[in-house]
């Protein structure tokens, strides 16, 4: 008998129908002798649906009562949930975060698990019962109620499946798996059968969005086996556990491919000590993320800054950048929203030295022009114009010999 | 500075206007010195929405898990509130059932508050803020979420203005207050400016459905003044407290009628003891309501028993008969769901022995037969044709010299 905590997504249990389905899965499961320990995300659109509720009640919108509006639609799923399961002779009971015994920081709106004390979970299972969980909640030591934030679902099953020491943790969703690249850009693209969890945070940290990094991350430090699966075909999908013989690795697994940022460049600074710090502090300060950076080499007492920030965070980050022009000295300001980046990632990379080299060869015999580099151990990620990103995307999908047959 | 829990009912918060509306009208009693302690229904429809969507999903509906969903409803609308105060600048924070101290046994769907310990509430009015609570929720002594039930808000409201010593408990609601008759029926009908808790109770039992019954039982019990009132208008409505002077109670407040109930006569029945207790147990068995019940004189033997029941539960009512019929020796059954019952409920009708005769007097020059009889000490009720009871109500609201201005 393994014990599986199994994640459903929104879009898993998105009506009445798709509630029944996975309730008859989870039946299967547990007729099959597992022991199911579920985890559910509120229905649908149904959390979008709550913000703009908000949207149109509240300017302020502040967070203590923002956590208690979005965590109902979790509430809810799990409750329907658990009548399906009984409609099936399954016996099930649905638990809130606070239920659940997961406990967080005050930190409303984004919170973060501090301890997990799943003393009512254990009891229902060792009673023969399927313990719900609602998704992405949780209760603060002030008892007051929290949301871990968007796509928290994935980090209250990685938690649950660490506290209880569950066999695999299971996310369900409307894809069979992590792909060696976008289906969409690259039909020939085929689902990985395993990733690393180092893998997975570059992919994620490249453009991937699911499963949602921060539980990759957990599922790391916990050594959580994680399998990213469909809701839709039942099929098995991918795994994310720790890396194998190094050996084995291949040196590409996946291409990915972002078109989320916009790069900024602030020309003619002075190239004295402190101005790069001077800058990025008063980045952080507005919370803007940045993602890649670079400084060029100085060449006449000047140096151009160049970096990354989300569409959304550009507007603020202009902002922020014209407020220091005249104390750190820069000359001018360009931003420019039309880039992409395209990241090749593999475990193998770190033990094959001529990739990028590679990389750089695609991308040229495509006439493609490299507008900044970044790399990481085991990633190498070119900023390209938006409009060239996809064909970017099929060559290196090609060339790194990732077509072809899924692999197990 | 008085306190006064303030509960506003579903029509009351349907959309985000109307939201808007009701933060407005909290930080205006805020701000004139008084200090509201606020509890809210869902909004509009929303508890329907959710008992379709759980029938669509299960055929069971077990109560733990509709407990959970349908104290979903009141989540939303508590938290959306809280923000719309707090963009008027009105410290405000929300409160499950739960974390406002109201324990329950562990009935579900229709639990029962055993205990208020609103420890968190008072420490918030002490803060300077205003507390806004999930109306009709609870968690029970096991940890469980539970609800109150339909109409539920309403005993919250009264709950905690009993466990705060409130100055007065306001419910607001989509009509201005409690009417001499139903104003659909009878356009002069005017609002009644004070009603006692007796007076209150018999207008529910013959029909009248606001405010919950069961919340003025408690208010009776605990001496809390009801104030029902309009959300729309926000002017005074009707006082529900204990009796005045009885030389000064009108004779007759107020004419009810009520189409929801059917009436069936089991005739020919043997008028031996216990063949009325055999019949009797066998209906409370299946958990159906009777309102009315008369046992006509016997002449030969045998009698006719007569008992109104719901629409809803006139099958089942016919099937307990209709299995009992040979054992209790019955010649027949007959089932009439065309009556109406039409009342007038009056506190002076005690010292008033002459209120009946008038009442059968103007069915009689009406030309309405009256088919069964019931009477308390402040109430008296005549089953009618159901086509003949909008014309009783009308003829003796003008009898009773109901009309004409208000009354405060």
């Amino acid at each position: 008998m393994a014990l599986l905590v199994q994640k459903f997504g929104g879009s898993s249990v998105a009506d009445a129908d798709r509630m029944r389905n996975v309730a008859d899965y989870i039946a299967r499961v547990r007729r099959r002798g597992d022991q199911p320990v579920v985890v559910v995300s509120a229905m649908g659109h149904e959390t979008d649906d709550l913000l703009d509720v908000a949207a149109k009640v509240s300017r302020t919108m502040p967070g203590r009562e923002m956590d208690m509006l979005i965590t109902a639609g979790e509430r809810k799923a799990m409750a329907l949930l658990c009548m399906a399961l009984h409609d099936l002779g399954v016996p099930a009971d649905s638990f809130t975060g606070s239920q659940a015994g997961i406990l967080t920081n005050g930190e409303h709106t984004k919170a973060k698990i501090v301890e997990m004390r799943p003393d009512r979970l254990t009891k229902t299972i060792a009673a023969g019962r399927v313990p719900v969980v609602g998704g992405a909640q949780g209760v603060s030591l002030e008892k007051e109620v929290t949301f871990l934030g968007r796509g928290g679902s994935d980090t209250t099953a990685v938690a649950l499946a660490k506290a209880l020491q569950a066999d695999a943790c299971e996310l369900y969703t409307d894809v069979p798996g992590v792909f060696s690249a976008d289906p969409r850009v690259v039909p020939s693209a085929r689902r990985l059968a395993r990733v690393s969890y180092e893998e997975m945070l570059e992919m994620n940290a490249a453009g991937c969005p699911k499963p949602a990094m921060r539980s990759v991350e957990f599922a790391r430090t916990h050594r959580v086996r994680l399998h990213v699966r469909s809701s839709f075909t039942w099929q098995p999908g991918t795994w994310v556990q720790e890396e194998g013989d190094p050996m084995e690795q291949p040196i590409v697994s996946a291409v990915v491919s972002d078109q989320s940022q916009a790069k900024l460049t602030v020309a003619g600074v002075p190239d004295h000590p402190g101005v790069a710090a001077r800058l990025f502090r008063a980045l952080a300060d507005k919370l803007i993320n940045l993602d890649m950076i670079e400084q060029n080499v100085s060449l006449h007492g000047t140096t151009d800054i160049s970096f990354t920030v989300p569409h959304d965070d550009l507007a603020a980050a202009k902002e922020v950048v014209s407020s220091l022009e005249a104390e750190i000295g820069a000359t001018g300001l360009y931003a420019d929203p039309d880039i992409a980046t395209v990241s090749i990632v593999g475990a193998g990379m770190k033990t094959h030295p001529g990739v990028s080299a590679t990389m750089f060869e695609v991308l040229a015999a495509e006439g493609i022009n490299i507008e900044m580099i970044s790399t990481s151990a085991i990633r190498l990620t070119c900023v390209v114009r938006a409009s060239a990103a996809d064909r970017a995307v099929v060559a290196l999908h090609k060339t790194f010999g990732l077509e072809g047959e899924e692999v197990h």
